[in-house]
């Protein structure tokens, strides 16, 4: 990895074959500005670009994402390509010197702004065995589940960036053994570890995004822990499906990883059986599984590794299948894989499935236990995916601490 | 109705105790503005404030209702007492009428940004309704139906305002007679008549908005359709609730009434039986009830009279629950009602209740007859209250044409 004058370690999860985005401030400089991570740094990219010149320094010298987003991809490569070469040439350091911050000083904040946001459900080992704790007496998966991906809209008004505490929710709750809804903290606080993608270039109301164009509409990956209240949830999801169960809070890392980045990470999803309607086919010698592998901590214990490369339908898929009804996206909108869990319980993405149910707590060390989440509890999901020549990419981690309800 | 130099038939819809805001443009200026409707004129709000010199000018001279809404509840009802003060003394009218358009030649916009958007389900016929239609073999009304309002996401980005063409949606659908899902535009088209409620002043992360609060929070009233392709719908929803039955289209009128119009309009709602938990419970001598009469049409033709004051759950309740958890509710943020249906076909608000599930079709004059909506269909949705002194809140009319599916 000599492609940089910065000395960066090759296995670095930040260096210059990753190049994430992210929106930051200094404890000297409080206005948010567009940063790249590059090893232990963080270019000031808007800053860089207005010194250097570059044709796209005003795509990234706003307070977030949003324009860099809305400019599209043939911008979205040339950025890139940029920083790369800037950080290449022994010539630029000079350049790009004072406009490097130490990672570790700064504050990290919400990359974009959230348009709509879609949560999906899209591993099946996840949806399975969700179905065996929550409809024993059913079949685990729905009819529908391997037709097309089972998705519904999340809020969007409650993303946080990571690192935001989680305030317990409060709510009804109420099994069949209760004669009537209980009143009070969730009793079963969750998360749930996925995958986000967000839309950059936008699509016309009324017409459909083809899984061959994911690329030209989503700029990027990062990471999501969907909190969730299986207590609330298992009482209210019935007919309309997850509400107040989800709504109080959804983290999300702070580094957007662009799609680019991810090309050695490309890899055949699982077989689809039975073969997907024509508007969910894998294009051609393009498909869009992804081998990233996540880890999943409580309190610094590592519970599990999801690897997203079992995912049975893929972001491109996805996306297709929100537009097939002529539904817009917007620069903005994000959309998040649904809870990552493989085979067993080494894999598994959340404390539902992990402690199943309640039933076989989580031991921690110490000879402390969980089934679902207690206060004070930090729970930190971070990942890892192949880069270029035998780099890794990393997508730092998105982590947020449980605090009390407040009643 | 003596209350302006303004000539206003008694019984206008738009008249001195109504005064609703929007966002128009005209032919001759096509940025966009805040206005107030007043009899068949539109007041530019923006204008007249500042060549009045009204404290609250920068509330209302941006593109949108956004600053007015965020504005909080003491200027909502500066606003409101100084339009009517104006419009009441003779002495203003020098200074209005060049701010006057008439209402028949501008073109009205989507009145704020949307922020995150909420469909609840909280009609008891409704919900009974199409518990019967779409689970024959089952309770009509879900196990938390009267403990609860049910509501879920619907997609922020596809909102439009009326008029807007509505492009008949594409998906998958699959009744349990076919062997395989099917591929094509939906051949159950329809429509929700419902009422939304839009927030202006936002609550923090983490707290509740209880029901006394509603007022502080709720800038106002409007009419919703809440498209729905039943075929597409029925297919996906279960586990996790309606997706892209719903989210292609959803249409609201221009005009947003102001809450504190609606004074004479409230009225008690339905006795809750079994009384619902104490965050639930209607403020003491408040409640939220509201005698909207709503009206859809076909082509024309009269549909039916659903009545708003059946609602089972109220508006303040509905922000409440939305609140309960910590979710927090941000300016622009709104949320629907839920489709609206009283007693018998004459009060149904869907196609799928009027048609009993497409089995007895409505009988159009002519010969024609629906029992869900065709290509070239105009729907619209138009609404009264009471006013002060027996006049009436008129809220316009939230009306769209279906187009044909874009294969």
């Amino acid at each position: 990895m000599p492609d940089t004058w910065l000395d960066i370690a090759p296995d670095a999860h930040f260096g210059p074959s990753c190049l994430p985005y992210g929106v930051f401030s200094t404890p000297d400089r409080p206005e948010r500005r567009v940063g790249v991570a590059i090893g232990d740094h963080v270019l000031d990219l808007g800053a860089a670009a207005r010194a250097i010149g570059a044709p796209f320094a005003g795509a990234v010298s706003g307070a977030s994402l949003d324009p860099l987003l809305a400019s599209g991809r043939p911008v979205w490569e040339q950025v890139r390509a940029a920083v790369r070469s800037w950080l290449a040439d022994p010539v630029r350091e000079g350049d790009l010197r004072p406009h490097l911050h130490e990672r570790a000083g700064v504050q990290l904040h919400l990359p974009f702004t959230v348009g709509d946001y879609v949560d999906f459900y899209s591993s099946e080992q996840h949806a399975t065995n969700v179905g065996r704790i929550f409809r024993p007496d059913q079949q685990p998966l729905t009819p529908n589940w391997k037709h097309l991906p089972i998705g519904y809209h999340g809020r969007a008004g409650t993303v946080v960036p990571s690192g935001t505490p989680v305030v317990r929710p409060v709510g009804q709750r109420k099994t069949p053994a209760d004669a009537a809804p209980l009143f009070g903290p969730s009793a079963r606080l969750d998360i749930e570890a996925e995958v986000g993608f967000v839309v950059g270039a936008p699509s016309a109301h009324g017409e459909r995004v083809p899984v061959a164009s994911f690329a030209d509409h989503v700029f990027g990956v990062f990471l999501v822990n969907d909190w969730s209240a299986r207590d609330l949830q298992a009482w209210e999801y019935v007919p309309l499906g997850p509400f107040l169960g989800k709504s109080f809070a959804t983290s999300v890392s702070p580094w957007v990883v662009p799609l680019q980045a991810l090309d050695a990470a490309r890899t055949a999803p699982p077989v689809r059986d039975p073969e997907p309607l024509e508007y969910l086919r894998d294009a051609e010698g393009e498909p869009w599984g992804l081998d990233i592998s996540l880890e999943v901590r409580l309190n610094g214990h590592l519970l599990s590794r999801p690897p997203f490369s079992t995912m049975y339908w893929t972001p491109a898929q996805q996306l297709a299948h929100m537009t097939v009804n002529g539904a817009s996206v917007r620069t903005g909108d994000f959309y998040a894989s649904g809870t990552v869990s493989g085979t067993g319980r080494g894999e598994f993405g959340s404390l539902l499935e992990l402690s199943w149910g309640g039933k076989e707590p989580v031991r921690l060390p110490g000879g402390a236990e969980r089934s679902f989440l207690e206060d004070g509890d930090t729970v930190a999901i971070t990942a890892t995916a192949p880069g270029a020549d035998g780099t890794v990419i990393g997508f730092g981690e998105v982590t947020g601490t449980v605090v009390p309800a407040r009643l």
